[in-house]
């Protein structure tokens, strides 16, 4: 019987769902989690059975685990990866991978450097829709996707006031960096990975007053991004904005289809013997849970076969060189080449 | 009882919705009609009633009418509203008010130097919903507006080609002129038409080699429109992509309220006493003949009263800047500064 992979989970916000799906798998050991948070720290090892609990990551660390999956405040995310892959442990680490570009460089580095596997946790591409839409791109049922746009609009819902989400000092920003990354990814996904070029972008906070707490963060952000192969995407997010109900949504065209993801529904555009029409792939979307789950046992089987997973750190360092670029051009009022 | 205005039409292509609306006029009498297609300028002619046709418009500039309508292919929009300025008639000429911002300024210095009113056609102002929601503004239920965005994509409507349409020597470009002018223009118009400031756009041409004809103009083209006061502007428009069925669309948000105008349909995103809600405004939208003859009525007022119609050829001259704007940022893929 193979080893199983001995797994530590740090910060259990968001953490707790990683550690759900690491305990569902079984291919892995949960040797231990940490948090700030002692009470949280409780509830958790006593729900999951976790024989170790540590108030410092580093302590966690020091337990040799084989992976962990960091979860804590973006401004964490950084350091918090280097010491792992320095401690030769494998990294999940949440989205967004780091505050700014320099940040994932130096992750990516220390993921080389130390020989360890560096995965960024980007949850959406493992929604079913999304990977029945990336096969049919595969076999080329859109043709060449030359005009994208994506968004994630909430009409109200800044995460909690004044904890690290709405200070730009612990978040690295406000919805972009949040759910833009999500949707930019998954966009850039679909269509391969294609190279950012240049972005220009415009943040606005009109909400910052409404709400408890300090705020400093933007409330709606949006871009043109020129990706490699002159593809246009348009992208938009939202924590606060007079806008119907929350959405988020994938809209591709190419040159032999089109593609609409909105919400969990997929519908492609295309023509069938000169006749256009409307196609509905037929799947059962997967919960956000269920995605998380996919996600680590993705990255488990990667370990342990030896391949590199789907979302790695050099496409995450991309992802925070496209963000950086558009709050630098928000804050410049100009185009900002990447790359 | 007050003299009517002698009016007269200039090609009846687009131009015989025109004559429908100044025959339905009661200010006015339709004093003649020109066309170089001899056949239909008699149908025409027969069916309203109009006592002189002409296959050259100068010859009926020499009747001396008092207001023209100019419906001509886009290249001679510029050269026909010119000479009929300075044969001292007032013109209303249809959108694209001309080729390029170049010649719009020579119509604008020729309507100022022969003291004549150049109105620019641009009928989707004149729909319902369009005119509830300008009012709504108007009354500040949205507040600050800076975000919007507009588009006019159809699936498959490439105008004739081999006509006109389809040549850039003689319309100026592909959908975006034809049908973005439009949507920019009442997006504009709706937030109080802000300066354009700069634009960053991109065009594709991936349908021509499935039509007929000469087709060397555009057929999706989207840009980012940097509008003053911060306003940041996203509008798409197409002949022909891999799209859900033909839509226009506008979508405004403010620090108040947001609205979308979808086809004909206006709802209203805001608060009321603490609660989201959506607004749906009731009104008989208003078919696409009758916002012609809005249109004209408001013009022919306009002359009546000696006051500047609601669509002036400084506003289609900016238009213009942007159109010729974003077709050179497409060009020269850089962001172009305007004004």
């Amino acid at each position: 019987m193979k080893k199983k992979l001995r797994v530590g989970v740090i910060g259990l916000g968001l953490g707790r769902h990683h550690l759900a799906g690491y305990v569902g798998n079984d291919e892995v050991d949960v040797v231990g989690i940490a948090d700030v948070n002692g009470e949280l720290l409780r509830t958790m090892a006593q729900e999951y059975h976790v024989p170790n609990t540590y108030t410092s990551y580093t302590d966690l660390l020091k337990s040799q685990p084989d992976l962990v999956s960091i979860a804590l405040p973006n401004y964490l995310h950084a350091p918090a990866t280097i010491d792992a892959l320095k401690a030769g442990v494998h990294v999940l680490c949440e989205k967004p991978m780091a505050m700014n570009a320099a940040e994932a460089q130096r992750m990516v580095n220390a993921a080389h450097g130390n020989k360890r596997v560096l995965m960024i946790a980007l949850n959406n591409r493992f929604r079913t829709e999304a990977q029945v839409l990336k096969k049919l791109i595969e076999e080329d049922v859109l043709g060449e996707i030359y005009y994208a746009k994506t968004g994630w609009m909430r009409r109200r819902g800044i995460p909690g006031a004044g904890t690290w989400f709405t200070q730009k000092a612990r978040s690295g920003g406000g919805p972009l960096i949040d759910l833009g990354v999500h949707m930019i990814d998954l966009t850039r996904w679909l269509i391969g990975n294609p190279k950012p070029k240049s972005v220009l972008g415009a943040t606005y906070a009109k909400f910052s007053d409404t709400e408890q707490g300090v705020i400093d963060v933007e409330d709606l952000a949006m871009a043109f991004i020129k990706l490699e192969g002159g593809i246009s995407l348009i992208a938009e997010t939202s924590w606060a904005s007079h806008v119907p109900s929350e959405g988020a949504y994938v809209k591709l065209i190419g040159t032999k289809g089109g593609a609409e993801i909105i919400g969990d529904k997929l519908t492609i555009y295309t023509e069938m013997h000169g006749q256009q029409v409307d196609i509905t792939p037929a799947y059962t979307p997967r919960a956000w849970a269920d995605c998380i789950a996919a996600e680590i046992a993705h990255l488990v089987t990667c370990i342990r076969d030896k391949k590199t997973p789907m979302s790695t750190g050099e496409q995450g360092m991309e992802m925070m060189k496209i963000l950086e670029g558009i709050y630098k051009s928000a804050d410049q009022g100009k185009t900002i080449k990447i790359g």
